[in-house]
This record gives structure tokens, C-alpha cells and sequence, in this order.
């Protein structure tokens, strides 16, 4: 079988073979044990994709923008990547959201390429996995990463952090752009599309983002309130050009810089927590966890005050053994 | 100034006064130095509270649930805990939910205690909190604590994974079933509400809770869904009995004290987590950390393999330095 070290797969993902590609991303959802080689070689290679980061609520028309979006960026001769990421959906497994962007126009066009990405499980596992695969798109070469999810709460809003340049689409309608905002993502959003604009409505939804936008406080950037008819392509020129617009900003500011050496340290900080976490449980081992867990549960301590001790007796327990 | 010690802030709780009460709470929230012994004073006396988590919607009508279920629960004598978490809210502070209950006639009863809790900044923060406070109401004697908090993500759903039963709150129509599934509340309720049911649309949406509970698959509890019209108390009863007997339930089949260890862990391993982390940063520096991450930022090395290799060398320094 092909591409059985890291360095082939590597090799063939950066010569264009999406198959490989594919594969590597699957080692990175999985944990497979050349998982780390992947990364740190991949890792080493990027930091030149531009990310941007598209969500709203289901429905509001985020995979046809996105659809359009990659026509466009297809069509000035840049390849791009679209990361479909679906939290919450545990029966499809995430693949809806891929699957209507691979069914247009795309199908058989080289230059793209889409991967999606469910919950199989646990919620925090694909919030964790997002960075990692999105650090490996940009290590294989292409200058625009698309990251797609449904923005219904604390989960998605992490997902998008990972962006440059976070696009936020809701529908004309007032219970759209609350909801919106009760899900934080006024705070994220750094361009707003207003789809369906050929609906009822758009300038009573223009007017409430406005003010709710403006309530939230001084921002170097005032971020755009972009209407769209997704389906017939009006508007995308209008989205495109404020995302440039915001990159422009962002890169003329060095508020780009800050925002990735924040993002990286975040990622770093949150793998700290991992391993130490692990170290710590397999150091300690199943069963003194257990006994103190029974304890707890017997109220002879308290949660607490146990983890404290149960820290401090590993560090000691580290001194001695050696 | 009273109660400076916190024996006599933990006496002065469980004589009933309220302002002691309130006090070991905001040092709770606070971090002050004193909390770790209120805490565990607390804990220990803990574990006779039955804990209901009630969520929905903004508007859906949990306030006037709640209000009715404080009247419901005084009537038969027992004194009554809420703790209303708002952490969406930072312009409120999360006054409002604890504020409309307050309002109504329970202000002068002092066998009902409620607390407010909004997010002063970071949202993990109140996640965090939500079950120290309730351990601490459940130490103070509450035969039933509420924690009432807004339905829109995973923030929420942690926060009411602190509850023995969680009641779910909706109203007559399709999207708001579809908010809730979406929002992930589907499988956290054990029981559901659809509130201002004289409201066209209540068939439709039992209907179709009923069915999508059905694609959770296999129950041990099959959740009720309850019709209620909060502000006549029309439903009030029935909800009641919901909880009851599904608190009976919990207790006949083992499933309480299960689930109720499995929180204690859960809270003693997130203790554990911030302990660990608060200990490797305080150990290593601020230096080392900034000169690490910016290896990282400049893609000299990356970040999860920077996180092993300084947990790694954190572990041999500790080794070495006794």
C-alpha cells in the first residue's frame, strides 16, 4: 500500500494528491501514533493560508455562500479548502454541511478541496481536532481555508476562532439576529451577511445589528453589514470584498500577528492542559483516582480540597521516585 | 464587623441568616482565601439537596415556572434554594433572572433564598462556579435547590448538568423544538414543559418532541412532556409531579447516587485540571512560557509538540530541583 511513512503522505499532499491529503487528516482525527510527525512537518510549512470563518444559524444559506465564495476565489486561480465542521449532528456525522458544497460545481475541480468533520462522540474532541486540521491544510499549501459551522453556541464559537476573518450570516428578521447575539456571535463576527435580502425585512435586520453591533463597545474595526441573495450571487462580490477589506486591516494594523501568536498560544496552552492531565492520571494510576473518588463520594473530603492534595502528593511522589 | 471568620459566616448560614449566606457566596465567586475551608466545611454537610436545573429560551417562561415551583415547594413547608445563571447576559450581570423571581411574592418569605449569577467577564468563569455555589446551598440545609439559566449552548448545558433532574422549557411551535435539539438540550432534559400552551401549535410541538426524544434511543426514563400555562399556575401541578417522579425514579434504580458520583468526579478532575495547569505556569515562569511560545509563533517548533516537551522537562526539572 502507498504512503505507508509520513514523509510519503506528506510528500504526496504537497504535490497535489488529495487522497493523501485525506489520509493525513484522518491520522490527525484519530490520534494515530505518526499523528505528531504529521504536524510538526506540516506545522513547520504553514502559517501563509488565510483563514476565514463562516457561521449562522441552520438554514441561513452558509454552505451556498460558501459555495460562491470558492467560484470566486477559484476563478482568480488560488486553490482553496473547505473545512465543514458540524458539532451537532451526531446522526450525519457532520457530512450534510461538505456534502451540498461538493455537490455544485466542484466536484471535479483539483483546486479545491473539502473535508468535513461531525461529532462522532464527544463535542470537545471536534473543537480540539479543528486547529489541528486546519494548521495541516495551511501546511499543504493553500492560500484560503474556509471553515463552515453552524453557529448555535459556546462549541461553534470556538470552532470559528480559528479564523482570520469571521463571516456571520443570519436571514432578514428579528429572532435571527437575537438569537445571534444570545450565541455570542455578535462578539466574533467581523463581517455580517444578511442573506435571503430578497425576503421582508433586511433593513429593520441592518438597523438591529447596527445598534447591537455599536452596544458593543470601541473596536478598531467597524465590521460591515454585507445583504445577499446567495442563490443568485448577488452580494458576493460585496462579501469577498469586505473579507479583503478586513485582512487588509488586519495585516496594516499588526493586529493580524497579535490575533496568531494568540491563537498559537491558546493551542499550546490548551495541549499543556492535555498532557499534563494525562501525565498526571497515568502517574497516579486508575486505582488511587478511584479510592478518591469513593472518598469524595463519602464526603470525607471535598472535590476540591482532593485535587489539591492529589496535585501536590504527584509532585512530591515525582521528587522521591527518582 | 461580623462574621470575619468563616465559622461564624458558616453558623450564621445554617442559623438561617441570609447575609452570611450571601457573603460565603460572592467569597465563593470571588476566590478569596477563606473559600477553600467554606467550601469543604460545607461540603461535608452537603448531599440532602435534590437539585432541579431548569432551562429554555429567553422568553420561554422559566422565571414563572420557577416562581410558581418556589410557591408550590413552600406550601408543603419546605424551604427552597434559586440560583439563576445568566451568562450570556454581561450588560445585566445576570440580575434579571433572579430579579423577575424576586418580584414576584417571595420577597419577604425567609424560607426562599435566591442568587444571581452573570458572566463578569470570562463565561468559563461562571460555568466553573455554578457548582461550588450550589454545594454551598446544599451544605446551607435546601432540601430543594433551582438553578434556572437560558437555554442556548454548551455553556448552558454544562451548567445545568449540576441538576438531579433537569426540567426543559419550550413553547407551541416548530423552530423553538428545533432550537432546543440544536442547542443540545434534547438530551439533557428530564423532563419538558411546553409553557404558554393556550397558544396555537401545542399538539404540532408535543408531536414532535415526542419524536425526536424517540431518536435519542434507548432510555432508562422515558421524559414526560408537560403542557403548562404558567401564568394562571394552569400545568404547575403536573410538572411537579414530573420531577417527583422522576426523582423516584433516580432513587429507586440506583441511577442518583451513579450520577451524582459521576459529577463529583467530573468536578473533582476539573479541579485537578486547574491545579495542574496553575501549578506547571507558576513553575516554569512567565519567561519560559513567553520564550516558548514565541519559538512557536516564529514555526520553530509547534505547539502541541512544544506542550509535551515542556510538560516533559517540567517533570525532570521537578525531579532534579529536591
Amino acid at each position: 500500500m502507498a504512503w505507508t511513512t509520513p514523509q510519503d503522505l506528506i510528500e504526496g499532499a504537497l504535490g497535489g494528491d488529495r487522497r493523501a491529503l485525506a489520509r493525513i487528516i484522518t491520522r490527525i482525527e484519530d490520534g494515530h501514533q505518526t499523528a505528531p510527525e504529521l504536524l510538526a512537518t506540516l506545522f513547520e510549512r504553514g502559517g501563509h493560508a488565510y483563514v476565514i470563518g463562516l457561521t449562522g444559524a441552520p438554514g441561513a444559506g452558509k454552505s451556498t455562500i460558501t459555495d460562491q465564495l470558492i467560484t470566486l476565489i477559484r476563478a482568480s486561480g488560488d486553490e482553496v479548502a473547505v473545512l465543514a465542521v458540524d458539532p451537532s449532528s451526531p446522526f450525519t456525522g457532520g457530512a450534510i454541511l461538505g456534502d451540498r458544497i461538493r455537490m455544485q460545481d466542484h466536484a471535479g475541480d483539483a483546486g479545491v478541496y473539502i473535508r468535513s468533520m461531525g461529532s462522532r462522540g464527544h463535542l470537545g474532541g471536534i473543537a480540539a481536532a479543528t486547529p489541528r486540521v486546519v494548521s495541516i491544510l495551511d501546511g499543504a499549501g493553500f492560500p484560503f481555508v474556509i471553515v463552515e459551522t453552524v453557529g448555535v453556541g459556546q462549541a461553534e464559537v470556538e470552532i470559528v476562532e480559528n479564523a482570520d476573518t469571521t463571516v456571520v450570516v443570519v436571514n432578514p428578521g428579528w429572532g435571527d439576529s437575537v438569537q445571534a447575539n444570545k450565541a455570542g456571535l455578535l462578539e466574533i463576527g467581523d463581517t455580517f451577511v444578511i442573506n435571503k435580502a430578497d425576503r421582508p425585512g433586511v433593513n429593520d435586520t441592518m438597523r438591529d445589528l447596527r445598534q447591537m453591533l455599536e452596544l458593543g463597545g470601541d473596536r478598531t474595526w467597524e465590521p460591515p453589514v454585507v445583504p445577499s441573495v446567495a442563490t443568485s450571487g448577488e452580494g458576493i462580490d460585496e462579501i469577498w470584498q469586505a473579507i479583503k477589506d478586513h485582512r487588509k486591516h488586519l495585516e496594516s494594523s499588526g493586529e493580524l500577528a497579535v490575533a496568531r501568536r494568540h491563537r498559537l498560544e491558546l493551542e499550546f496552552r490548551r495541549a499543556m492542559i492535555d498532557e499534563l492531565t494525562t501525565r498526571a492520571e497515568a502517574s497516579a494510576g486508575r486505582q488511587a483516582l478511584t479510592a478518591l473518588v469513593d472518598q469524595v463520594t463519602l464526603r470525607e473530603i471535598d472535590p476540591w480540597t482532593a485535587a489539591r492534595r492529589f496535585v501536590a502528593e504527584l509532585a512530591e511522589e515525582n521528587t522521591r521516585g527518582h
